[in-house]
């Protein structure tokens, strides 16, 4: 997606070590109309798998799967990291490390709104490691629903999610997939 | 907001103490067609204050937020509970006590992304105690700009958010105000 690109060159940090500083306009700050085009271009790749459920991970996986979902019509869910009173005593967890905290993290769904026969489309901020994604698989999977697709608005090849997830057999897309970040450089795949 | 009372009261359920839990289709699942026709109402009231920013805290009030936005063609920024390795050394940072955690909250805005001059619209999910909502009223103050109005799509009236948030005379708008939860009741402002 070429205005993505574009952003993420004139506003995207490489902060060394594979960190991309994206918070003018994904992690802190949303640019909500960028937002909404990178959704309208998710949710027309993922169209075509009639998915039931939008899935993410809270915190910043929220804006793009929320408006993604709302492009599909169909509701998210996003895996909380503690748990809030209004959630029930018995829930999906599991446990993920996260590559900007360097521990690991609670995801949390309640089995109120992930069910057995939900098709899940899974969509966060960033495709990286793969870890986090594939912890939103394990509770997917765990309320016995079926991942159809996987979409992220970034990816870095480099750290290896793609081929983590590959064995799933779905779909997987990303907006802008930067394959190189050495040298302070952001090298986007031809 | 007459869809937004009718849905709370379907599936809205008083868990007592003020706890109206609305994990269906606010919180933790999102029903995003809901929530777009709730962020275009807060637009709309709020449209003749020249908003140059939404200001909203992690991680409920993202929803309502990013689309009210949306809707007036501004960013977005969320105040940060904890601090990612993309944020810079010195940052504003303010505590709110949490109603649902019992705990103090850290609120952290990078400076980058708040400055003096912006208008800042503040949008949560709640209005109960206020205490989040002052949080970010003290956020925007510090980064030396002006907070024009406050919106929440549901108000709990007798938790007194309102009244601690008067002196600041701005326009407060809230979709669907509760006004009475005792006794497992949920009773609507005539």
């Amino acid at each position: 997606m070429e205005i993505l690109k574009q952003r993420i060159l004139a506003e995207g940090r490489n902060l060394g070590r594979g960190i991309l500083k994206v918070d003018s306009f994904i992690n802190h700050q949303v640019d909500p109309v960028l937002m909404h085009a990178c959704a309208k271009e998710l949710a027309r790749r993922f169209r075509p798998l009639r998915a039931s459920r939008v899935l993410t991970a809270e915190i910043s996986g929220i804006a793009p799967a929320l408006l993604t979902a709302l492009e599909l019509g169909v509701p998210i869910v996003y895996a909380r990291k503690s748990k809030p009173i209004t959630m029930p005593a018995s829930v999906f967890l599991t446990t993920a490390p996260s590559h900007t905290k360097g521990v690991d993290v609670n995801l949390m769904v309640s089995p109120e709104y992930l069910s057995a026969g939900e098709r899940v489309l899974i969509i966060d901020d960033f495709l990286a490691t793969g870890h986090t994604i594939m912890g939103l698989v394990r509770l997917a999977q765990a309320a016995g629903s079926t991942v159809v697709g996987i979409g992220a608005v970034i990816e870095k090849t480099f750290e290896g999610g793609r081929d983590a997830l590959k064995s799933l057999g779905v779909p997987i897309e990303s907006l802008a997939v930067i394959v190189d970040m050495k040298g302070g450089k952001i090298v986007f795949q031809k």
